[in-house]
């Protein structure tokens, strides 16, 4: 249950993490200019645990879609109560499995409830250790973040893409890795000393599709595509019929 | 052929664009800060042509995609290089039906040829009009950017979810829409009023999934994801066997 009060907005002029730059260039002849950021590639980890068949996710609190949410409810806000009366429901509905998130702000007329910033998302982080393969840092998400111990020759890579082609265009770089509950080495959770609240939550196979088109529990694309992925490409291994 | 040159990066201090903002909160009785941004939602469409048999996708000069191939270039020149340049090949390579993207900028030896700045992308727009809905929405960038008119009862949603979770959290809500050639109106490419430089590019069908997962074409993990929903949902309507 995450708990969120006390909220305040203010212009951010001197970000440690968002620097806008401009760009002015000459396209076909045509002057242009382009506001951007810059920003770390990044890489993520479809983990699916052996022993349990279950999808390992990360879920934590995103101030970004916290404030998406709060645009959204000052503009409808009809429709927005009833959406996130909805998405708590849904997340209760999914699975025994994963504890739902709830509790509204303070003021909670104004701001919508925690649980409509509480995001699913597959174990991921930034490249920013630029000594580091791509597979090492994977390695060091799944332990920092989920607590198990992979060797980078377990991970496959599934494919690289581009995100946020308008604002950052960084590279993002997709992996996959199978544990075992003899790989678990500690409760995951993230680094609390860079401020992660993480929690690591398992997504059973047999609900994985329906729990990746249910429009009610926020969640990223990369946790949609990495499980039609894997219906497509591992399930077969495990004997299960996809339902895709 | 995309033709880059006089590219200039400076500090962006005030965006009509880029808004950072920070909000300041209490999670579980924990003091927190996030820098994000305020952006809108989206829409995105993935287009099936049942006269060719073809997806059709927009590729434009993306200046974030770019950017970050150039700082790549100044961190890792060698592999930067030889990269840029399977990439030329690779887009060479796909399809027929693909208008190649090349040219290097000005000062080539440091700037990265103009197609490592060029993405693939499903056809795709802001929600930024508060009457519209999303199918209308949907349909005007149909119309625009790629040239087709289609009815808004013809849009099957696929699904929605959060798009940049760190930085902005925007919702994306990805739609499917067959069209064929009697639905073409005009040649699309954007509204050049608006700046927009797009090329409306066809991926037949039997080609689409060797596309995807190419890494050497910069494109969006929406692609990717659409073009593998197809196989599973779509495909056997058309009698073709899905090899994902």
């Amino acid at each position: 249950m995450e708990e969120i009060n006390n909220i305040e907005v203010v212009p951010c002029t001197d970000s440690e993490y968002l620097k806008p730059l401009t760009v002015h260039y000459n396209q076909n002849g045509t002057k242009k200019s382009w506001d951007y950021m810059r920003t770390h590639d990044s890489v993520s980890v479809l983990i699916f645990n052996t022993t349990s068949h279950c999808f390992v996710l990360v879920k934590q609190f995103r101030p970004a879609v916290y404030m998406c949410e709060w645009e959204r409810a000052k503009s409808q806000p009809a429709k927005a109560a009833a959406a996130a009366e909805k998405k708590e429901e849904g997340a209760a509905e999914v699975s025994e499995a994963q504890a739902g998130a709830s509790s509204a702000g303070e003021g909670s007329s104004e701001w919508p409830p925690a649980c409509a910033g509480v995001t699913y998302e597959l174990c991921a982080g930034l490249v920013d250790k630029p000594d580091l393969t791509l597979e090492e840092i994977a390695r060091q998400e799944i332990l920092e973040e989920c607590g198990f111990d992979v060797p980078t020759s377990k991970l496959k890579r599934i494919t690289s893409y581009r995100s946020g082609v308008g604002v950052t265009g960084a590279k993002q770089t997709m992996f996959y890795a199978e544990v075992s509950d003899d790989n678990r080495v500690s409760a995951g959770g993230g680094e609390p000393k860079e401020g992660e609240l993480i929690e690591v939550v398992k997504i059973p196979l047999h609900e994985a599709m329906t729990f990746a088109y249910n429009e009610r529990i926020p969640k990223t694309m990369g946790v949609i595509f990495s499980f039609m992925w894997f219906h497509n490409n591992m399930a077969p291994r495990y004997k299960i019929s996809t339902n895709v």
